[in-house]
């Protein structure tokens, strides 16, 4: 019982410093460093991660999994526009590791991987309940749906995280982001 | 003088070829396979381009160059508010193509080049003209700035290229930040 706990803080650990590498750039570290930085023996990683795609794909689920849940708590916020525009802040500020953490996957040859998938589609839905709360509360225009609003989040994520914004432009981004949503905005066919 | 405008036909073809090949994701495409779909000799394509990312580099500074053109050609317009929307629109449609090169690039090991991104500048301030006119005519409400402007047609257009969004979507995510720029939204404090 005791093993089986340290095994599971071991995998912790290793999670949260690959994390912390990859999700900060680094791109070419090896499982090995990973391994030394955890302060774990390399057998240990292996058994749990066989390949650096089966490490990156655990954390980036993991990842994915902590929004949803960060998500889900707010779906009963007693302010349904804060609790939306504020997660819509939220995942953008957050986008720079996320995204490190994707292409790093995709580098290491583990791309199109159902489990990650499956991950980002239950944060897609729980964006989908937040905004539907927003709407419902007025806080939002109810002519907008999903997959555009979720565009708009994917793509002021990719701009915070590629070029990259230092906050003062990212937070003037999400304030014409957010105008464009107000239930007073004048829908604009473009 | 035959020779030299046969040379700079060729070039051209070369070019032409080399957008449409790794503009549509073709990135592991290599330089020989250019050379035949143009009916060029491979001696001529290394000859303007001694790599594969000299070509790639020279694509995306023409196809820069190009849309630069096409934005400062809209300064005159009529209607400064569609000159504006308009060409945002259009890049954003545009979008895949560019982003497919600009990572073709980046995988044949030239991201930083200086050239592209000179190109990439010059674009951007071309847009900025447009920003100013709608601003200007009232189109735009003047309390946005091209920081964050830009940044929003960049995340539009990785947004549209990654997802990739049908042009539904697509229409419907411009029309939020369309709305969200039009001088009689509501700032929103984000």
């Amino acid at each position: 019982m005791a093993r089986r706990a340290d095994a599971q803080a071991n995998r912790e650990r290793v999670l949260d410093v690959a994390e912390d590498v990859f999700g900060h750039g680094g791109k070419s570290a090896s499982t090995e460093e990973v391994a030394r930085l955890a302060g774990v023996g390399i057998a240990t990683v292996f058994r749990n991660f066989p390949t650096k795609a089966a490490l990156l794909e655990a954390v980036l689920v993991r990842h994915f999994e902590r929004l949803t849940a960060e998500a889900e708590a707010r779906l009963d916020a007693r302010e349904p526009g804060e609790a939306f525009f504020g997660f819509f802040r939220h995942l953008v500020a957050d986008a720079t590791k996320k995204i490190a953490l994707a292409e790093a996957l995709s580098e290491a040859g583990g791309a199109a991987d159902s489990r990650a998938t499956e991950a980002a589609q239950a944060l897609r839905r729980a964006v989908g309940g937040l905004l539907d709360r927003a709407q419902q509360a007025g806080a939002v225009r109810d002519d907008v749906e999903l997959p555009e609003v979720y565009a708009l989040l994917v793509g002021a994520s990719r701009a915070a995280a590629h070029a990259p914004l230092d906050d003062e432009v990212r937070s003037r981004m999400l304030g014409i982001v957010f105008a464009g949503l107000a239930p007073t905005a004048v829908p604009r066919n473009p």
